[in-house]
């Protein structure tokens, strides 16, 4: 015999889909809306099923919406000449939070991974280097993740971008704005120190 | 312009109802249960709204269940002559995973606190002492929370407990296992040792 009852019990487990959230962190959840916030429960329930329903990805960028195209697609006041690529959606909404970049971007959706079968069709490649073809970009900046599969990816993209007579280039490693060089890993400091700059 | 479509902006604010959820985590829930766990994002918004939708509190001890009485009520196995006196449903719980009591619970869902209306009416006391005067409750254990107002409604309820005849009690507090005595708190020591047992 459990201590909850089977639909607590239930919503206990379902809650554990969350990232970071265990037995202990969805039991606390679960008591809370069911003990104080009711409404927001059945509100939560509403929008995970619309959104799991309806949401999916641009037909352009491969960004995540509900639209055919998102609404960074849609926006003509963006510089045509530059495209980012990124892994995530995620990765796409830290580099707008940046407010740094204003062209438009392809998300992959993801590394080349040829042990998990995921290869250039998975990631949209293809539909990619079309894009390129015939469209206006002058410069492709790589934003993979600079982890060993990121890297795989973004030279895997770089000849081939570059044999349409597009720029390619990939940003910049080094140490993070706010880190100090005691906890900056040896790879970080040897990208830092090789692409430092004249003051 | 925001930079999510209006759906997944949706999912996450309704995901920051759960405690300790902040825009930032809800952000990262939304777009991994949209990338990778779809499936999952469903069940978890059908179990929210069935325990919801179903859930209430047991007739018995208020503890929180799906049928008339709680499976605790139900259990005839357990000692009809103690009676556990908790604040919360997560109280009840944390008492039940130590396995050290095998009696009955009565949830008060809450503490006295005249500011915000919550009298012994709201806590259910009228129904507690209406059981208590038809039972076979010998031993009361008071295990409200060692907060200010958790001990104003334990002292509460020993006076008109005491008066029906049941003896009544309070868990013990001290030290907590595991803990150091470098870090708890003076109330907490002064407890401790007022409270020591010979060896």
């Amino acid at each position: 015999m459990t201590i909850f009852s089977p639909l607590i019990d239930e919503m206990i487990c379902a809650l554990q889909c969350l990232p970071g959230v265990g037995s202990k962190t969805a039991q606390r959840m679960a008591l809370h809306l069911l003990e104080r916030n009711r409404q927001s429960a059945r509100a939560l329930a509403k929008a995970l099923t619309a959104a799991m329903d309806k949401v999916t990805t641009c037909l352009h960028c491969r960004n995540l919406c509900e639209t055919e195209l998102c609404s960074l697609c849609q926006d003509t006041s963006r510089d045509k000449s530059l495209l980012c690529i990124v892994e995530t959606p995620a990765d796409l909404v830290s580099i707008e939070q940046a407010c740094s970049f204003n062209g438009y971007y392809f998300v992959l959706g993801g590394h080349l991974s040829p042990i998990e079968g995921i290869g250039p069709e998975e990631l949209g490649i293809t539909r990619l280097l079309e894009r390129l073809s015939s469209s206006e970009v002058k410069e492709v900046i790589l934003a993979t993740n600079p982890t060993v599969e990121g890297e795989a990816t973004a030279f895997f993209l770089i000849d081939q971008i570059k044999a349409m007579n597009i720029v390619v280039s990939r940003i910049a490693h080094g140490v993070p704005v706010g880190g100090e060089l005691e906890y900056t890993s040896s790879d970080t400091l040897a990208y830092a120190l090789e692409d430092r700059k004249s003051c």
